[in-house]
């Protein structure tokens, strides 16, 4: 994998095909080898980096369809390869706060090697005592999704019940961990038995349910203590993966609730929260280190199967975090 | 309509008859006489008053079903009276904070007197230089609507762009009308073209429209300039009329634009908010006296028309904030 500064590689890629309706497939994407010239290009302060792992995030869905929402990430480029985080070691950088061998987390692209064209949105990697694939969940974006929605959109108080829907998830597995290591009911749902057992056995959910074997949800929250007559609920909205692949998005009935129960809903999105990643790191790398917090991850090993990973997050395929491993240095 | 103490008089009710299920009609409640003893019972703190106004509130239809939300108000009682805010005077006082004479706002029966048990819920009129049929909507509950939504869930800034449904209502006028005041640009809607004109024309908001009559009500907002690029919007939820009647709520199927807009949307119910009604009460009255809010009743006159005006309200009958005079002193 050493290479020299100037040389022409193969770069393999995983391109977007074309705008998606309904599920994505295998097919909206296509593996292909380019060319690359292993150079940050005269004057420009990009950095070029190898890509070592890559994340299959369910947001990506909503980069598929022609976006008419600039203000939220822009849509993905038919013919140009999908993006997304990942994490990656510099070959060779133009920008000052980066220099090769440098490990960093942040949008890169679906190939071997990518030219990053903005690498001041990149978080560099200083702690290497966890495994790095961590900084495309745990410790990535999906991470502090799950910190800021609990610590600071929800706000929560010792004591308190927390729901937690896609619960064995990049972002839900975590979320569950932060309440219960702050002494509240916690309680999940997820689509298999395997992921129930999950939340119940390896994360510590106080109760966990199969969201696909209730016949009535309203009996089987109340039955988990989580429907009952508690008032001023948060809920902390940061993804929607059922609703994706919908052309036309499922109605939500029962929004009077917010009212008879004086509940705040909010919509997020952690790259407005960002500033507070050093924060969260002082907080999770010890729980990491010490054994209070695990993850689980789901790795697909080379970009050859990532087309298959992503779409896999649409039907529950994949059992935590769903990463690629492109290469291991 | 002098009385003396301990006279038993005759006493007309709205008598709620049972629970409804779809539109409330006429024949859910029936006009009727009682008799009443006008004396508070030994050892009570009950205060007897005889009503002068009351409020035909759209929240009233909640409570016209059987309540499994038992954390909001309760249920009507089938064959008692309606119950409700308004405006009465003080007959005989059993509580230190009330005596004889005494003008008060606050929860009483759809009768011409009531004996209030519970008479610390209600709050002493001091002002009487306006119409003291403000206090069943300006100044009273739905005003203190408007505020607290307003400028405690919603912390408006100069120059934003604010929206208002149902927005000739009790509610929506005033907060339209705040809004104006602190320099927003507030759009309105309404459901017939003259209460559209009251907006415009009297409430000076800076455009409104009748839902009825938009058929596609994301390209009136687009034009309007309220759908646009904006993030970090704050929905405050008092009500949803247009669910009130509906056994099975309409679904709400853009719930994806929370994350896409980062949007905040919290129900709130005004009577967590009462310890700032005298706060209130100083920034709104100065406002009345200088001309600088308007306010429009639409009052029906007499007990007897009281059940066509609160089932007028789901029609969208009234015209401004529905009343009924019960007795002018």
């Amino acid at each position: 994998m050493a290479s020299r500064s100037g040389e022409v590689v193969r770069n393999k890629q995983v391109i977007f095909r074309d705008y998606v309706s309904g599920s994505p497939e295998e097919t909206d994407m296509e593996v292909r080898e380019s060319v690359l010239e292993l150079r940050v290009p005269e004057g420009s302060n990009g950095v070029l980096v190898r890509n070592l792992y890559l994340s299959c995030d369910p947001y990506m869905r909503i980069r598929m369809r022609k976006l008419d929402v600039p203000s939220y990430r822009e849509s993905f480029h038919p013919g140009s390869p999908i993006i997304g985080y990942g994490v990656a070691r510099v070959l060779e950088s133009g920008h000052p706060n980066f220099k090769k061998g440098d490990l960093i987390w942040g949008i890169t692209g679906w190939e071997e090697c990518s030219l990053i064209t903005a690498p001041e949105t990149c978080f560099k990697i200083e702690h290497t005592d966890v495994p790095l694939s961590y900084y495309t969940g745990l410790l990535g974006m999906p991470g502090m999704t799950a910190y800021v929605g609990f610590f600071k959109v929800c706000s929560p108080k010792k004591g308190e019940t927390v729901f937690i829907s896609a619960a064995s998830g990049a972002v839900g597995q975590l979320v569950g961990q932060f309440a219960k290591l702050m002494g509240c009911y916690v309680v999940g749902s997820a689509g298999s038995k395997e992921k129930v057992d999950l939340l119940k056995n390896k994360f510590g959910f106080d109760d966990a349910f199969n969201y696909k074997e209730e016949l009535d949800l309203d009996a089987t929250l109340k039955r988990l203590y989580v429907k009952d007559e508690k008032l001023h609920g948060r809920i902390a909205a940061c993804g929607m993966i059922s609703q994706y692949n919908l052309e036309q998005p499922e109605g939500v009935c029962n929004l009077m609730n917010l009212i008879l129960k004086q509940v705040r809903m909010e919509g997020f999105v952690v790259s407005d929260y960002y500033h507070l990643y050093p924060k969260f790191l002082e907080t999770v790398l010890p729980q990491i280190k010490e054994g209070k917090i695990v993850y689980v991850e789901d790795i697909a090993k080379g970009l050859e199967n990532s087309p298959a990973a992503l779409v896999g997050l649409f039907s529950g395929h994949n059992v935590g975090k769903q990463v690629i491993m492109v290469s291991r240095e």
